[in-house]
């Protein structure tokens, strides 16, 4: 395994439910909490050619679901724009001193932290 | 097919690109052009057994997919919360006059017009 794992983490964090129970465990224990291959194959009783198939396959299933659905693309997208308007509002709120207009700002900043991206 | 046709073209928005070709050119035909699952038959030339369980799969794999995910639910919330935002943004612009305000109002709504959900 040579891929990047913050890549990989991301796309679990989006992905991770299509995967099976099998590759999920593996999955995790070999990007989240640093095992090696061969301690998963000794801990989960699996050939360690096995654990690196599952793993191989699970960065595959990932892979394909961002190609055919994009939801990270979308995402970093989307948060960049959500992170702009956040910036808009803390600027505006420094030079603005319209009450109604703070009232308001205040207003729309509480909805956006509410979206879940 | 006694689905719902609203349902199935918004689950269709999400995740079609998951479907075969073939699933949604008949997916397609049934929910979006009112073709007949005979008519289907004829046009593609598959029996009509065929094109109703091809319909029944793709249904059901558009299904899982939301069960999984959860896209259109997610979408439903947040765009529920961004047009709030907008109304905020419509009233405020009534009733504010301070010149500094309504331009960082404006500067908000244009980048909320550019988010993709």
């Amino acid at each position: 395994m040579n891929t990047d794992f913050v890549e990989m983490n991301v796309l679990f964090d989006f992905y991770g439910s299509l995967l099976t129970g099998k590759q999920m465990d593996i999955f995790k224990m070999y990007y989240m909490e640093d095992y090696s291959l061969g301690e998963i194959s000794q801990e989960l009783n699996i050939s360690r050619q096995g654990v690196y198939d599952s793993l191989k396959r699970a960065e595959s299933v990932l892979k394909y679901y961002e190609e055919k659905l994009g939801l990270v693309k979308k995402y970093n997208s989307n948060i960049a724009k959500i992170n702009n308007i956040k910036r808009i509002i803390d600027d505006a709120k420094i030079n603005i001193s319209d009450k109604s207009a703070l009232r308001v700002l205040d207003e729309i900043q509480k909805e956006l932290d509410e979206i879940e991206l």
